[in-house]
């Protein structure tokens, strides 16, 4: 039996997940971990913009655990694993720190479009003062894909600059010292930025936007009772499907996409209320909310389970993190002590 | 008996040490470890400059230790210690980087200068690539510092800007979280930046220009011999003491200082032959070396008691330091599965 390939994928800790998570990543992995040697990675070294508010940091990797679960995730055959219960990050991103060029920093996408805004865009962001891990993030986020020594990473199409740059220092470091690290590979997945309940913006927590994974069923109705369907219309008015979000939620969520293509249809061409729009999507999220719900409720009320989960998780993941560290250090000589 | 305050101090292991680096540092770290406990880095994260030449690092390592033996530090009372076998360094780094300021890191008077170099002036250094680890050494500076929650730090007046950021940090970090960590204070010692041999610039190996602690009388007696010794002049011609290095060196190291000025002003007035005062300093240096040359003698016979002094030093320090991140990570709240 050949060993399994290793998949590194992980999500900051700062609040309970949306469905935005889902579409994009959740039930991808739900799928992945099937065929591969999965570590989830809760990355809360990475939350330099809740450093005043780390009691939210706290709670929220609770609250990833349980959406988590409550989605599927299996935490026997995957690793869940605290970042920072896992301080050979840090250690392996101060070595490779020894190697990385300051201006790859700026290579990276995420950052460099949260720089631009501090230099010249947006309002809220203009002149902020940048926290230093803010900056060098980039470095750890390599880190976190060797440390396991990943094969396969799953992202979007805007994150493959990023993994073009483990790439090259998997590489280097491969030639320069020892053949340690794969040369992990983007794993580009379907992956919709899903738009918010208002119609305007990405879905997210900051914009209050979000139908949460654990919105109870009731919850879920109101917020598509009082989701944006496009401009006002006539009740038996044609419509246009692209204006409509609603219809965007339904190719992403619904699991018979015949009858949501014929509503689309039907949509553009006589027009369909708002209403059945509506209560038709109601009715895909809570079904398909409805076990997600049931496996939270049970967790919530096992909470040993959950500490389990992360406890164990982390501990193995910790193990292959300080097998990989050994092989660096003696890679790079540092082992003074011992061989001298 | 109240716990005697502690030091933190330490040096970049680049090579073997040299006079500068007793007139400047460890001439005065003997006399300092009498009356505090003191920890000696030798801060092997800090050679981003040498990453290509690992060997050299880690030669330097024992060089850098056995020079500390010789010139009569105490591995017993004091702890001699590799920064990379201490990782929590790198733990505290990280952390540190979540409140920190990308601005403090262009306030570090070293980054400073050498960046400034890198865009404007030095023709070796202009435009040379970066490494992301020297950009953000200022923060493992402080880090370090914060480490054994040092009380003071010896340090030369161009190091003041940087105690200053990482009383700064301390601050805030008591502020915000919990009072951990003094407010290390500077000891601004009389440290004279040695010119080399060569009578124009700081002594310093890639120069070219030192007297190494570890030279052979011969050796030494040899450098001095070639040392600039001020602009040409006749046998029985006066000179200007300010324009001779060699009255720099023995206002540094004459254990006699009263005949050292007699010699300086009989220079001004009458003049002095150069060979007289190369001969003095000859003696006056090979009589204080000697000591440090036996003890070096006897260490390197023993290399596994300098591995000992290292080990134990190294394992004392490591274990303050997880006392100190035990404290670090409570107070940030961040031992999730402890408490919950």
């Amino acid at each position: 039996m050949t060993e399994r390939k290793r998949i590194l994928t992980g999500i900051r800790p700062t609040g309970s997940l949306h469905l935005g998570h889902y579409a994009g990543a959740l039930e991808n992995w739900v799928r992945l971990q099937r065929d591969y040697e999965c570590s989830f990675l809760i990355a809360d070294y990475q939350v330099s913009d809740y450093a005043d508010d780390i009691a939210r940091v706290r709670a929220a990797v609770w609250e990833v655990a349980l959406d988590w679960l409550a989605v599927g995730l299996d935490p026997e055959g995957s690793s869940f694993v605290i970042e920072s219960l896992v301080p050979e990050h840090t250690e392996l991103t101060t070595l490779l720190s020894w190697f990385l060029p300051l201006g790859m920093l700026e290579r990276n996408p995420t950052l460099k479009a949260e720089m631009a805004d501090i230099e010249t865009g947006d309002e809220k962001k203009k002149g902020r003062s940048v926290p230093i891990a803010f900056y060098t993030y980039p470095v750890m986020q390599v880190a976190n894909i060797l440390m396991p020594r990943a094969h396969l990473v799953p992202v979007g199409e805007d994150q493959l600059p990023h993994i073009e740059l483990t790439r090259e220092t998997a590489r280097r470091f491969n030639r320069e010292f020892k053949p340690i690290f794969p040369e992990p590979e983007a794993l580009v997945g379907r992956v919709p930025r899903l738009v918010g309940t208002d119609g305007t913006a990405k879905m997210s927590k900051s914009r209050g936007n979000t139908i949460d994974l654990k919105d109870s069923a009731d919850a879920v109705a109101k917020k598509i009772r009082g989701m944006y369907a496009g401009p006002p219309r006539g009740l038996d008015e044609p419509g246009k499907t692209a204006e409509n979000p609603i219809f965007l939620y339904l190719e992403a969520f619904d699991p018979e996409q015949d009858e949501a293509r014929n509503m689309a249809e039907q949509y553009e061409r006589t027009g369909v209320p708002n209403k059945v729009l509506k209560d038709r999507l109601t009715t895909v999220l809570n079904t398909m909310l409805e076990p997600f719900r049931e496996r939270r409720a049970y967790y919530e009320a096992n909470m040993p389970l959950v500490r389990e989960a992360l406890a164990d998780g982390t501990a193995r993941y910790r193990a292959k993190a300080q097998e990989t560290m050994a092989l660096v250090r003696d890679a790079l000589d540092l082992n003074y002590l011992e061989k001298h």
